[in-house]
């Protein structure tokens, strides 16, 4: 995305937790990205300089970076409880900083901002420290919901609002880590909840599945609509090239839809009907509609891994909680539903994925 | 509420199941209705006649009832399965004449319709079978958001939306049965979902408790206003006195609140707090704000009873699945939350409620 943005003439920045590389090449900078303060891995390292046999493990600390790109990020500070709390407030600072420098100068601007929380630890800023009155982890949702609002001010005191898209959304449901399951404390307990749909992340059911998605842009897309219709994250790429008139790489397989017309409500229909659902590099699932096949189940992130002979098929409209197999009477499903799978598999087949252990950087084989 | 919107000057009519006795002087017809049309007890009791067995039993099949005030209800069909998926339309119309012929007649009145759907076995109209396209449940959902329609035309047709109350609630959260705990067939299960919140009826979770309430009364209650505070079914009767300028008996104790204010908006807060949640003649929970504590749980209808010799404390606001027992560190909970159960169990030694296995009609002794 970053790199079809910038491609475009846009400003890049990224502010938070990258996850994709920890190792030269793979940075944000090297992706795209004008420029990047934050985290390489997840925020459950930040506990490891307090840990027991830490110190003495060999295993490399983590540095919150800061990044330039075409320059090796620069090590601001161990990545620790200390700073944990406060990390995403630097974050949105920074953020509206980068907003305001490209607004002044008229540049167009693409900001990814994937905030540290809610992932645990749940170590809320004090300044939102018992501001809920429900808790650490509610505490923590006012402090997102609180640094979301501070950047759309930030976009109407800047006059840019109405030619800007702003996207709220997850890259995974949530997580809730039960206490008698762990050793947490009250103030690190993971307190998500995915309402009425089955488990959280690390599964394969709606509640690991579905995030929030709120998408703003004034004038262009109705406020207040809703719909039932499936969009997936990586339906963004060729949908914001569309808005933005950039360009969608034609050298490889392109896994997601251009749904503009669907947001922006000239049509109802999303033009994406179900996908495939991995857990790692294995598939455990083909949604379609409101119909789910599971081929293997984990019922959380320490289950144990269940595979059936014959698909279970699951009704989600009726059953959101995904506990009744229909697949009698509904036999018809697996017909309607393993099209996509078998193209899937099909072009997984015409273009191979980067194998496992291979080195980096990769060049994929000539395609046929 | 009958007798009181009775006395009030209010015609009453009631169409549907009853369910509060079924002999002599415990109909609606002896309980304040001026009419009655529908069944005595409860709809899985259609299935009867159909059943292996039943013919032989010397058990009295259902009849569907027809009363006016001061007469015996008149028997007005065997309650069977051909007549299961026909009832809430003849409820329907039936209320429908009740209202036009009052308002006709420039009279107040006070319609209670309790319909026999969703309630097993799930057969919907032969006018909405298959209709919604997602199986007999869902169809019997359709089929109650028409008729609703219907009679919420029927007051605009006849001018007096203005001035009428209409409220769409329910006496219980949803029943969902699995397809592997029964022989229901495919027609015949029963999918209720209560979203987010745990378990279905017949248990004293959240999902058993919390029912829609959803009440219009043009230019007197705010449209589209929702709230968090709670407010009890039994809350209506002293809320319609007040509105309707009837009184609530003087001659025992009155567990209802008047939430009028609440509903109207002229107060933010319901003034009730929380309450005590029995299953049949067992107190099982105390809810209070967004806590609640179980001194004994059931998961399901056929569950096994847990009984618990300390309470387990649940945050209804983090774990809205009721899972998390955080007695410690809440043990302030408890003393916030039961005070309304010991007044309750003074008032119940003051007023003891009917014994079990007493004589029909039974007086009570006089009050201490």
């Amino acid at each position: 995305m970053a790199e079809m943005l910038s491609s475009a003439g846009y400003a890049t920045g990224m502010y938070g937790k990258w996850h994709l590389g920890r190792t030269p090449g793979r940075f944000p900078t090297d992706q795209g990205f004008d420029e990047w303060y934050g985290i390489p891995n997840s925020t459950d390292e930040s506990t490891y300089a307090s840990l027991d046999g830490f110190a003495q493990s060999g295993v490399k600390e983590t540095y919150v970076l800061d990044a330039v790109k075409g320059q090796t990020p620069k090590q601001v500070r161990p990545y620790r409880l200390d700073y944990r709390p406060l990390i995403d407030r630097d974050l949105t600072d920074r953020a509206k900083s980068f907003i305001r420098k490209n607004a002044k100068a008229n540049k167009p601007f693409f900001v990814y901002l994937p905030y540290t929380a809610t992932h645990f630890p749940t170590m809320p800023h004090p300044v939102f420290r018992g501001k809920s009155g429900n808790g650490p982890w509610a505490d923590l949702l006012m402090q997102i919901d609180s640094y979301t609002g501070e950047l759309l001010d930030t976009l109407e005191e800047l006059d840019i609002a109405d030619n800007t898209i702003f996207i709220f959304t997850a890259d995974n449901g949530p997580e809730a880590v039960r206490r008698d399951n762990t050793n947490l404390t009250t103030e690190t307990i993971i307190n998500g909840s995915s309402g009425p749909w089955r488990s959280t992340l690390f599964t394969s059911y709606e509640g690991a599945l579905r995030v929030p998605f709120a998408i703003r842009w004034p004038n262009k897309i109705k406020p207040g609509r809703h719909s039932d219709e499936i969009v997936h994250a990586m339906d963004m790429l060729p949908t914001l090239a569309t808005v933005a008139g950039a360009e969608v790489p034609q050298d490889r397989p392109i896994d997601g839809v251009d749904v503009s017309e669907f947001l922006t409500g000239d049509t109802n229909k999303s033009g994406r009907e179900g996908f495939v659902v991995y857990m790692g590099d294995q598939i455990f699932a083909v949604k379609w509609r409101n119909w789910k096949l599971h081929f293997k189940e984990q019922s959380g992130w320490d289950g144990t891994l269940k595979t059936y002979t014959m698909p279970r098929v699951y009704n989600l409209f009726l059953d959101p909680q995904e506990r009744n197999n229909v697949l009698f009477p509904h036999t018809w499903v697996p017909k309607a539903a393993l099209g996509q799978l078998q193209e899937h598999i099909v072009s997984l087949k015409q273009h191979p994925p980067i194998p496992m252990g291979a080195k980096d950087p990769y060049s994929p084989p000539a395609t046929k």
